[in-house]
């Protein structure tokens, strides 16, 4: 049902599918670099999973594959930047790049997106600012699938946010999530296996919570973080309307509930207040702050005391956010990466259209 | 049980037992505003019901009524600040005040504050953005009640997070949160009632979820944002661990279980890292990514959609973050404000420990 494929496989075959679609040989190294990067931290539902949908996205035409990303509006500290329709994970890269050059300038750098398409995983950008002592903080809006607290219409994507912090001898820290109770990946595998999801994961087309997993397909809504009113999902629409409006209506992309849908066959929102999807990305400086040794000294503190907090049990100690994302990637650099049956026949169908080896 | 008081009242008695324990008149009445904002709000747990744990930490000298706040190291576009042991209601005005004219400047700014102590509610010092066209983004570190996702010891405050949010004809977008499931403010009231709370906002003393309002004093926990792993307990983790870490660690403050307690009677945690506890201040100017007055006609419509997403039923609307807070300010500036006679008896004793007429 499935197999191990290497990682520089798989990026190497991206990479060829978007040298392919006419993508410049920078672009499509890093393209590919983002997308496998999901396939390595387990985000499976992000990485070459997606490949065949980025083509349909460009043979659709919603996808630019030469586009010119430039900033419209800046100040010191800020950018807008339209991507010209391109791939997100081309326009997020040179995104976050124009948020690190601010950031090294006056401390601090933030740049909010319009104009783009879905740019992978927001933990590959976010980390992009580890290596240079900055704190990485990243956002994308999404087409809605998720219902705020009290509503039956989907009006949010699953919205993540991502921070990723530096630490001096502890690995770094890094918090990815979805704003939602369950990222939509987790629902496609319950989906796949026909098992029942947890009450306070999706609701359906009336707004009862329901354990159906296929409820999503049949007019339901996923539902933001804390799942109903007394859990707090009054909290979860909080933080994915704070992505929306970072991402898109600071950048003037489409927010809400006019994002356009990544599948290529699903019709555009009517009356589109904005240009394309939208990104927010943010760099800071740690010694625009502090001595960054001073930092990640007391980073290694924090991080190896929570590490040391008491277990309810023995056998599951207490992890750090970027935790499990690190030992897959390890396990799978040195293993490979396990591609479902339909996934590599969906690959096997993209190289033979480009007449790729693979 | 209760007695209406008029805000000005509330203000007047405030106002002048920060005078008799030496605030000077511009700090005394900053920090008067600041705390019956939450009155106002309707975040009682933070409003004058705290007046006298402020007293007692001043007694304690845990609280220095004439701090010197000081910029202790800064960019163009960030800053340190060292809040001199000062009350946070003074303190935390002056850092968001320092954010601001940074924004002025460069587009936006960002201040971590040490050596602080209890702020009120956050948005107060976010919403302070709103007039200048800027987004306010504000979080606190706060004593640790809450366990991470598989521990049974407590790490975390309750950390909130503020983001206010300018709109033209519509009023603004303010999403304030303890990055729980519930505030302790609200399992307070159930304490009092002798009321049990929902599963997955605590947890006792073994780890286990349970229903007993009481189990925090009994060595119990609150839980992150989600509840447990299944329901996304460990993105509230990561959630309040950010706040941890922009308030804490990039200024110099204490952290984790290290943060001081906010009642004078607890004692400090041994081999503090820090000074104080923590916040974090941000402010962005609107005008740094796009004409203010574009992004307000988008944000209009963005609050206007939301506002009509359909309902799961007819007599509950989807609501706006901040939609409660500003009903219940325009209702008890017109009517007073409900306090508990609990906490009018608290009043009445710090009046006359000053000889002030209340």
């Amino acid at each position: 049902m499935q197999t191990l494929i290497k990682y520089q496989d798989l990026f190497e075959l991206s990479e060829k599918v978007f040298l392919a679609i006419g993508s410049n040989p920078a672009d499509a190294q890093s393209a590919a670099e983002v997308l496998v990067s999901a396939d390595l931290r387990g985000i499976d539902s992000h990485g070459v999973a997606r490949l065949s949908g980025y083509v349909r996205l460009w043979e659709a035409q919603r996808v630019n594959a030469r586009p010119e990303v430039r900033v419209v509006h800046q100040t010191p500290s800020t950018a807008v930047v339209d991507g010209d329709s391109g791939l997100g994970l081309v326009v997020g890269p040179k995104a976050m790049q124009i948020a690190m050059h601010k950031a090294e300038a006056v401390g601090t750098g933030w740049v909010s997106v319009r104009n783009s398409n879905h740019f992978g995983i927001a933990a590959y950008h976010a980390m992009m600012a580890l290596p240079k002592d900055m704190i990485g903080i990243v956002m994308t809006n999404a087409s809605a699938l998720v219902a705020p607290t009290f509503s039956k219409e989907r009006m949010l994507g699953t919205n993540p946010i991502c921070v990723a912090v530096p630490a001096g001898i502890e690995p770094a820290f890094v918090g990815d999530m979805a704003t939602t109770t369950a990222a939509n990946g987790k629902l496609e595998i319950l989906q796949r296996k026909n098992l029942e999801a947890p009450l306070g994961w999706i609701q359906d087309k009336e707004g009862s919570p329901v354990t159906d997993a296929h409820a999503l397909k049949n007019g339901g809504a996923l539902l933001p973080l804390g799942g109903d009113r007394d859990h707090g999902s009054h909290k979860g629409y909080v933080l994915g309307s704070i992505v929306d409006i970072f991402s898109a209506v600071l950048s003037g992309a489409n927010f809400g509930p006019w994002v356009p849908p990544f599948p290529a066959y699903v019709p555009m929102p009517e009356n589109q207040p904005g240009k394309g999807i939208g990104h927010f990305f943010g760099a800071m400086r740690i010694d625009a702050f502090r001595p960054a040794e001073e930092f990640k000294k007391d980073m290694d503190l924090w991080i190896s005391r929570f590490r040391k907090a008491e277990p309810i049990s023995k056998d599951q100690p207490v992890l750090i956010p970027g935790d499990p994302e690190r030992w897959m990637e390890d396990e799978r650099r040195m293993n490979g990466i396990p591609i479902l049956d339909q996934v590599k026949n969906d690959l096997k169908a993209v190289a033979d259209k480009f007449n790729i080896k693979f």
